[in-house]
């Protein structure tokens, strides 16, 4: 229980899961995902450990790829995330989502279940005999339906009827958990109550945080540039981790570490940049294999520890707004550059390096949170802090 | 278009329908009915007449049994009125239907259609991409929706499909004109709403007045007892029509008479009395034949006019309350009976009358709005007003 308790923000009920658990039956545990956008990056993955700590307890994993609705997309055209996918897309992305997390899954413990094969069979009949077991207000209550009803923003009817079919799939799963983000409370609850309404013994629930990103601030996503890929290269998840606040590194080693709790608490002691190291090696290893992780931990330190850094750097602080400083700005600011043009030149010629990493796009931009080495020519070093 | 008009409460809209019948097409002319009470009274046929002057002017008649959303029933079974039915009632029902309206409608120029022929077929997927054409807010502008939803009474969610699915049918049959009560407008307009998406010209829509009961008041009801059925005896049609006001008689003329306006204008000099005959006659007619009209008048007739009935009775008005006044009291407070314990024992007798009638129920309640003949034996007689 300590395990499956790590770092998950609620769990509905914990007697309820006991009680399975006692049972010594092997637990259909679920996660449902999105057909479309199949690039994963660190915040996805918090989930998928759960299911891993479920693994390791040696129950199942069902992996429901939402492909009923993903080729629906949003009739109304108005989301634009919500394109409609062919059945071919939506199946390349299954594979896609499949090489990616089974480098933290046991494949032999988890089922790839497509949603069509009942939503389908419903029928307009069994959508509507669905959509007969819960009240609008109940739906509404849905924190950003509310939202959006109560600043009179168009809800869209469709849009009502996918938590049902989302808590349908429970029922037709026979789940015995489902994992969601703290996001997803509500229509994994509506999953709970379907299931009870079906005469099935009610899913529990358990919700992950919402992981930060890179910034320690934004939840990690892709649109706003605070994320690690784990289809990233080994160095660049390195260079990434090792530039958080030690702050984050705790939050993320306990969302996203393997290593014991007891293991863990032996690392408070240790310096932070070496825990930090050992993360990211972690990290490195667990999506390109153990030697990538020490080779990039190995080039990492040969570049810091025994490249030309002074010992003791200079370290300046600089406010940025939330989308960012551009680095010429930076390189102005922190007096490695006499103004941005003679920037935008060094960065040109190859003169500039973040991290020890050579930069050449002008463009950069540093966000609010990150720490950065960083270098104009041989000598010229500063620690930045952007804030 | 002045019998298009004819008490008819909205046309929406004038111009458009002026241009579909310039066009020299056929005209289908929709009407949906609910496949649950087949026991029609003269309120249902209000509608039914309009019809017919769509047929007299050439057009189609469209009559949809809704028997998709018929066998679903109320899944949430709050609605009493509402439970499912089997393939069989509703074509039983269907039958019934048609054996009523068919004494006023042409059986050649009226299509029967059901529903779930188009409704089944559109699957999962076709009732979400219909669902989401119309967003929860525009749905809950229906009025009884509305008022639901402000006094936090529940609404299922299947309620919300269910205008859609109805408006759905008019993209189905490609409807010209739907008919209906007022109560339907809005259902009316969401089929409007949908050919427009579906590329469609437009169906126009026409709503006719719900038909005041015998009391002059409330709606015509099975439930609140102020109603002519139309299978209903001719002698009970006659006399129950022969009860009514002579300002909602005016009103029932416009609204059921088949006479035209003009002959309808000649009978503004007439005596109320004889009009009254003159229309309760050709109701019965319709429903019993010519002869049956014929002999109830004459039945009517001979029991009034050539009765011991004086010919200048004494008047009584008498306050009711909604729910209308106990014989018994009606006959003490008028004066025919000393004590309503002497109603009472009058009525068992059988030596109770009312407009010629035998009366035989104690328990019967006049609702404010009927004028009645009441006699107790061969003299006593008085004209009862009930307000």
């Amino acid at each position: 229980m300590a395990l499956i308790r790590r770092g998950a923000v609620e769990l509905i009920d914990e007697t309820e899961l006991k009680n399975k658990l006692r049972s010594g039956r092997r637990l259909r545990v679920k996660l449902g995902l999105d057909p479309t956008a199949p690039d994963l990056h660190l915040g996805h993955t918090v989930v998928i450990n759960k299911l891993r700590h479920f693994q390791e307890l040696g129950h199942q994993v069902q992996f429901l790829i939402g492909d009923f609705t993903g080729m629906i997309g949003d009739p109304t055209g108005r989301n634009q995330t919500r394109p409609p996918l062919t059945r071919e897309q939506i199946l390349a992305n299954a594979d896609t989502y499949k090489d990616q997390v089974f480098k933290i899954l046991d494949r032999e413990k988890t089922e790839v279940l497509f949603n069509s094969t009942w939503s389908n069979p419903l029928g307009a009949e069994g959508i509507i005999r669905l959509a007969a077991k819960y009240t609008v207000s109940q739906l509404l209550e849905r924190d950003d339906f509310s939202r959006r009803f109560n600043q009179e923003k168009p809800i869209a009817l469709h849009e009502l009827l996918y938590p049902l079919m989302q808590g349908y799939d429970s029922v037709a799963m026979k789940s015995d958990v489902e994992l969601g983000g703290t996001d997803q409370k509500f229509n994994l609850l509506v999953g709970r109550e379907l299931q009870k309404s079906y005469g099935q013994e009610p899913q529990c629930i358990l919700t992950m945080p919402l992981l930060e990103g890179l910034d320690g601030r934004e939840k990690m996503s892709k649109s706003l540039g605070n994320y690690v890929g784990i289809a990233e290269p080994p160095q660049e998840i390195f260079g990434k981790l090792m530039s958080i606040s030690d702050e984050l590194m705790w939050r993320y080693i306990e969302l996203l570490s393997f290593a014991s709790t007891a293991t863990i608490r032996g690392w408070k002691d240790d310096h932070p940049r070496e825990v930090k190291a050992r993360f990211a090696r972690e990290i490195v290893a667990r999506f390109h294999g153990a030697a990538a992780g020490e080779r990039a931990r190995a080039e990492f330190d040969s570049r810091f520890r025994h490249g030309a850094l002074p010992s003791d750097m200079a370290e300046t602080t600089l406010a940025a707004p939330a989308e960012g400083l551009q680095l010429t700005q930076v390189l102005k600011l922190s007096g490695l550059a006499a103004s941005a043009s003679e920037a935008a030149r060094a960065i040109e010629q190859g003169g500039v390096r973040i991290d020890g990493e050579r930069v050449s796009d002008r463009a950069l931009r540093l966000l609010p949170g990150r720490v950065v080495t960083l270098q104009v020519g041989k000598r010229r070093v500063v620690k930045v802090r952007v804030t």
